[in-house]
């Protein structure tokens, strides 16, 4: 009966957050979808909505009928075994449902399963359903933060959203070392994990040192001044190609302006601060920058294995290791078993957690992935050798 | 006097028609630009208003001061002349200014406009720009009936905007004979028209006949049960190549349904109704029809003398002439050059005038023109021989 | 009888005449497809014997059996009637049939069709096939020309072709002025023309005055100098954007080397000779330097009316006129009336002739087209006011 | 002494082979690329080639010149160290040199890079750079292959290449176990290995199981008729994306003919071999099909541990590792070291060797990788569990 309460309270307030963080919005916010990466605000409200719906209120809820036949259309996402879905790039041109819509849809299930959950009478599956759909939403609240800034930091007005989701100064940090051996990697114990961090398993590491800090601004713009952008010597071939064809040559976000580099953060338009840690880098970039630098990316499970020894939170960090299954990795059956394990290729991992993700949602054995070319997530760097 | 009431009177109605237009709108429908071609309602809006701002207000008013650096950028259109512009494809990435903000500028304007015409004030170019400026806004209001049709047509809801904007049945008209001979053909005498219908000019036609009705959706229909768009004889080929790219079948907005034809109107979804002129065709389309049925498209100088012997005005007519310049062609200095001249390749003409066209806009000499795969327009075919 | 052999013998020249444009090649060269409008010679070889062969030996010699059924399929061009046709922009990519069995197809058809047409046993409608593909064949030698420059002069290495094929230098010439009145166009008489020639009818052409002369390199370098390719004013819209995307600044194959324009010529790199015609210019680039030199482009019908007036002939003279079907054009039924009437839409006329026009095939009322952005063909600049 | 007559003999006998690869082919096939991955062989004899001169007789060899300026410019493949490089897709419009050139400028290389060896007068960093040539030329050797099947497979007419390269039948494996452990990997002794293989270093595996025969055609038509291609449950979502957009419903070569299925073999057309393990498949097919039985890919250290226990050599094995830098990875300086670092993303790792393969060049620890798209390539799949 306590869990239930808790449950029942965690539920409410993952709600209620976000839709706080998108309170500083306009309607209009809501609607565009600037690159493909990028969802509309609305659908994320729409779709983790969905998603409890779906998988929870739906077969778990006899007397529940769903809300509205297009919704469960329109905010699915990626899940074949549940219905078409609209194909992703074409998300910022559904103008309908108005955000009031959506809104009403939130509440509406919000509220349903709320008194489907005080009623507390659902099997253990059940419960594992809404515990996930929490944490899905609280995926969505950290992409949501993503998203916000790309549609606000691309209207030429630079628009202000406000306070929050700031990183803080980092100090230039020691290596600390490993010493070699076999390691358990892999989630362990109560709690929540996804399936991707389940197969716990041992790895042999040989020696490494790892450093107890992010890369800050400064140091990123010693690699740009030494024409880091230029010299393809310190690139993968694919991110140098990258890099000509989407003519970049600093992280996303920076602009010079009159010799000057300013960047829009959440706070507007500024002019770059060098001690916070670099954000808004590629893979590629992460990886040239290393290069450069006579370094490399730590390894994931170096990560976690080091994890203990330095601080970690700030910004996802670029690891050097892809996207892929741990031995004797099982997904799960139906729509949810194409949460994790479908995207296995052509990903990078991500270790640790950044200051848009929401507090308790990371974990020291969590295996965030998106593609190398990803820069508008809230990533940043840490060495390794 | 007199004259200056009754244009401050057209200028306040003409602006209020705008906004009447889009008052069944939601606010997110006024975001996406779901085509190149169809533009946000918001930018409409915008354009508009920028237009007076920066073609009558700046250079004739000297008190007047910009009501906002960043929306001079925004709502430029193609006016190479007026500075930057934001490229056509990427106006529905812009969810700033809100639309409050836009309808604010639009009060503005109309104020500020309004009290300096009541001063009365002003040189013959200033007056001749204000008209301008009131064709070019009658003409964003027929171009903004067509992009909220795209808009809302494409959302998978079908939702309704309203009554207006209807057409009439037609009944299956005879053909009129003309004789040939030398006529005159361009604008002449008082009154407002575009650059581009002057030249007045002599043409010699040879004999010719051309029908009194438009074709109807049953007509076309029947072309459709023949396999007219799986058979490439009647086709252009770049008509041919298009409607296989496109895969298009069909009218667009028009949905197989269980064998049966609906289509998208703006009272929502409804079955077609047969007696309706045909509606949302591509030049190509009109074209390959005129051809499977034995006859051609007439060219606009056809149109244009013939035009007393038929109701014309539901629907812009496909001519079979390009868009080129009359003798004598001169385009206007500066930006309002840009108006017209600069259009003249790779589009066809269109005669007449449809029912999203306000009231007093069109007249015989008017040439319309857009690119030949142009569909989301209020388009209909009338046969010549 | 005496017509019969005066057919064979234009027959067989012009079947060699081909044969020897393409002797300075190397095999290698008979192979790729630069863009998609340049064909590999090897096509160009094959597909004017399989047009003998498709219409004029399957059809009216009954003996005659097909050489390679692959052939058919192979090079067919664009012939919906006659067969699925390769795909145009991967004729490239097809190294067989080798040019050696190429050659064997030629020698085979010549010689197949040289004893039918000596046996004189045949139909009227026969003997203007052999008319129809000897005037085919030599617009492919035309084309040929064109699209061998393309390929060697896409070589780094700037191979040399050969004599042949030369301009002459033009001197500045006059305007010549034509009253206004009726005039009849199109086609009138014995010999052959094409199907869009046909239809002769009256046009009324207001008085103008058309130049003597092409414009020069030498003019044309003036307008490069004026920074003509840097504004968009004497643009039309869609030639702005065509030059920006394709980042052009001069002619096709201008380079400028040290400040000094060099082009690509079928001897080799040149200095540009500054007395030459201007060549390979786009009709948006010929548009663009007669608009800001005050001047305009003449249209067809005035071209056509004035040509006894001047020398034409070097070069293919874009005009103001779209390609469209004159009164009364009909399309030849099957397969052969697709030869020119499905290109009526996008395509710009040119008249005259050029240095690659084989001697006899053009006439004042020859009508070319091309689409606007072409620049691979012999095309040059004549002005009108 | 003696090793340095070996030397020669195998340099002369590696140059000599990749000709006679070369030997069934016309002029002509020696010219297109069919897609980007595919290069003309012409471009294999003439870089190959030019590898041998830019890294041997340019830098050690005081009296040589070299042949061609433009040849080191048009057969620079990927070393952004050596200069400006032809971009990739545009190889196949390189028509010059012609093949005879391409062979003069090979037995030029060849002749007195010979001369140079026989001297015997140089440092142990040039031989190295010989044997790497000859490592090299035999990567190219297999490549040709390849693209020679793509080109003639793409032949409407499909012609014969001729013997060779066979694969043979197998057998049903059984799996063999293999403990958990940690394992040396990586490359270790005397001789020849690229960069990659080194940083010999330790991993643990779990226990697992892996097949000791490659999946045959047989079995891979249970997994197409079973709806293979038609459900996207065993995919991973980028290969199920990318079979929709290829419309790939098979492997490459394959065709169905009227219920049956053929293949095109460099034997010709022929129907599929059922006992033959099956070719040409992606990473994305290996990776479903393996799904779909309830099995996986091993990863590259499970290949290389239990690779003693099974023949392997047929075809190139996917396994599921993405290729990345072994610890301690170290890339040579200058050019050189561009030939395998730079691709460390996005690729998946293959194992073993192909009946393309030249003899000798394989062995336990070659790491061979490709992008997981890649079908023209001699792939094939052995199950683990
Ligand atoms: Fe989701
Ligand atoms: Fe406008
Ligand atoms: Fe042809
Ligand atoms: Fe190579």
């Amino acid at each position: 009966m306590n869990s239930i309460e808790a449950l029942l309270a965690k539920f409410i307030s993952t709600r209620k957050k976000t839709e706080e963080i998108c309170a500083p919005l306009e309607v209009e916010d809501y609607v565009p979808q600037p690159i493909a990466d990028v969802s509309p605000p609305k659908w994320h409200l729409g779709h983790t909505t969905w998603f409890f719906e779906q998988f929870v209120l739906l077969p778990f809820d006899p007397g529940y009928r769903v809300f509205s036949e297009d919704f469960a259309y329109l905010f699915n996402s990626y899940y074949n075994h549940a219905g078409n879905r609209v194909l992703r790039p074409n998300r910022g041109l559904m103008s309908r449902p108005p955000v009031r819509e959506v809104m009403a849809y939130r509440s509406h299930v919000t509220e349903r399963l709320s008194l489907w959950l005080e009623k507390g009478d659902f099997e253990q599956e059940a419960e594992e359903r809404v515990v996930l759909g929490i944490y899905h939403e609280e995926q969505h609240q950290e992409l949501l933060v993503y998203d916000m800034k790309y549609i606000l930091g691309n209207q030429p007005t630079f628009p202000v959203y406000g306070e929050g989701f700031r990183t803080k100064p980092v100090s230039e940090g020691q290596f600390s070392k490993v010493s070699s051996g076999v390691f358990e990697i892999g989630f362990e114990g109560e709690g929540f994990c996804y399936d991707n961090e389940l197969g716990r398993h041992r790895v042999f590491l040989e020696e490494f040192e790892i450093s107890e800090s992010l890369v800050s601004n400064g140091e990123y713009l010693e690699f740009i001044q030494a024409g880091g952008y230029l010299n393809f010597d310190p690139w993968l071939d694919e991110g140098w190609s990258f890099i000509q064809k989407e003519q970049i040559r600093a992280p996303l976000y920076w602009h010079e302006v009159e010799g000057e580099w300013w960047n829009y953060t959440l706070r507007g338009f500024e002019k770059v601060d060098w001690n916070l840690p670099v954000q808004h880098i590629s893979y590629y970039e992460a990886q040239a920058f290393a290069s450069w630098k006579g370094f490399r990316l730590p390894t994931e499970f170096e990560w976690e294995v080091a994890a203990k020894q330095f601080d970690w939170g700030q910004l996802w960090e670029w690891t050097g290791s892809s996207y892929l299954p741990y031995p004797g990795f099982k997904k799960a059956p139906g729509a949810l078993g194409e949460y994790n394990g479908k995207f296995m290729v052509s990903q990078q991992v991500l270790r640790g957690g950044s200051v848009a993700t929401p507090q308790g949602h990371s974990r020291p054995t969590y295996r965030n992935f998106f593609h190398p070319s990803s820069r508008w997530i809230f990533s940043g760097i840490r060495l390794a050798k």
